[in-house]
């Protein structure tokens, strides 16, 4: 069972590592870092570089795909190379997902035309805008397309996959090995409990970043 | 401030990358991958490098030390270069942190004599050891060392560090933008929780892993 995880330029880093370190540990799955060409891709924060192992075109057919999210998404919507890679390789895998805003680069690829589907919450309009049914859950299972929430939820997400590709054995045993017993110092993690002033403050720089995009793309 | 993330052959991704993740949303702090040598380091599954910006020599005295944990930690116990580096670099931190058998490592360099700590639910006793007195804590604070359980635990260190550093408001910030609100979809995260023959096999696993080491060590 081959597992491709996407990487590109301002990719966000926990998107692509939680999930692989679950499924790296399904027994029989091939996790490879993939990206346009292979070498080192620059996360978003450019503080560090994750080496992608081969290039999109030597896995045209992953079992499994993974995309993670990150700023780097804007730049990508139109990117026809990568969007034909992800519908080629939808059209064998037998799981396509996401984490963040990883949903709307297979949301641009046409993958998620009336699904269910789920992004970083500051997104969750945009990914509505691009064809699919925006759903607040933390993880969306859709058929065979599964797209987890902001950054963290990855790890919720693949525990999920692991559990159907694998058994809740194979599942519970990544979650034991990793510790995953989460305890957040503050309930902040969701903008339902984080402080009114604090979300306020990122939907505004959201806003921005989004507007600042449209004037470079128009 | 500088905070460094000491990267090994064989360390344990999600160990670094979840603390990089928040700890590089700090306004000021300037996190940098550093190892023995600079350039790509692999990790425990050999599925994945991640590249380390800088050697060891080139960052001898940063803020806030941040070692993650994995397999390869068990060759590095007696790793002078290594043990002699955070030595000097705890002797001037104003933090020294780890993730995971990271802790190991500092208690080998003899930075935890004495003191409060914590690791992986599988090596607490290997912790004690070695010198530190060993809590089954998610996250523990003695001084200004702060050690984390096994790997997911990184994040909440990270978060409860970030409040340290830049106050609660800079943490529930970080906390809010990688959407941190847990919801695993299994309680198996822990050995209190999860399904007894799971715990036993990983206890198993973990024995002849060490017992190995202890082979080819002498």
């Amino acid at each position: 069972m081959r597992v491709a995880v996407v990487l590109y330029d301002q990719f966000t880093a926990l998107d692509a590592v939680g999930p692989y370190e679950v499924l790296s540990r399904v027994p029989g799955a091939e996790v490879t870092f993939v990206a346009a060409q292979a070498g080192p891709v620059r996360t978003d924060t450019d503080r560090l570089a994750l080496v992608a192992d081969a290039a999109l075109d030597e896995l045209p057919d992953p079992d499994v795909i993974l995309i993670p999210g990150g700023p780097g998404q804007l730049a990508l919507m139109e990117d026809e190379p990568l969007l034909s890679w992800l519908r080629r390789a939808d059209a064998s895998s037998t799981w396509t997902t996401s984490v963040c805003t990883g949903s709307l680069l297979l949301a641009a690829a046409g993958l998620l035309d009336g699904r269910r589907a789920t992004t970083h919450w500051l997104l969750l309009d945009d990914l509505e805008r691009h064809g699919a049914t925006a759903v607040r859950e933390r993880v969306v299972v859709d058929g065979k397309v599964v797209t987890a929430a902001g950054v963290s939820a990855g790890i919720d997400m693949a525990l999920t996959l692991a559990a159907e590709l694998a058994g809740a054995d194979v599942a519970q045993t990544a979650q034991l090995l990793l510790e995953y017993d989460p305890k957040p110092p503050f309930d902040a993690g969701s903008p339902a409990t984080a402080p009114d002033a604090l979300v306020a403050a990122l939907r505004e720089a959201s806003r921005q970043l989004l507007a600042a995009s449209d004037v470079q793309r128009a």
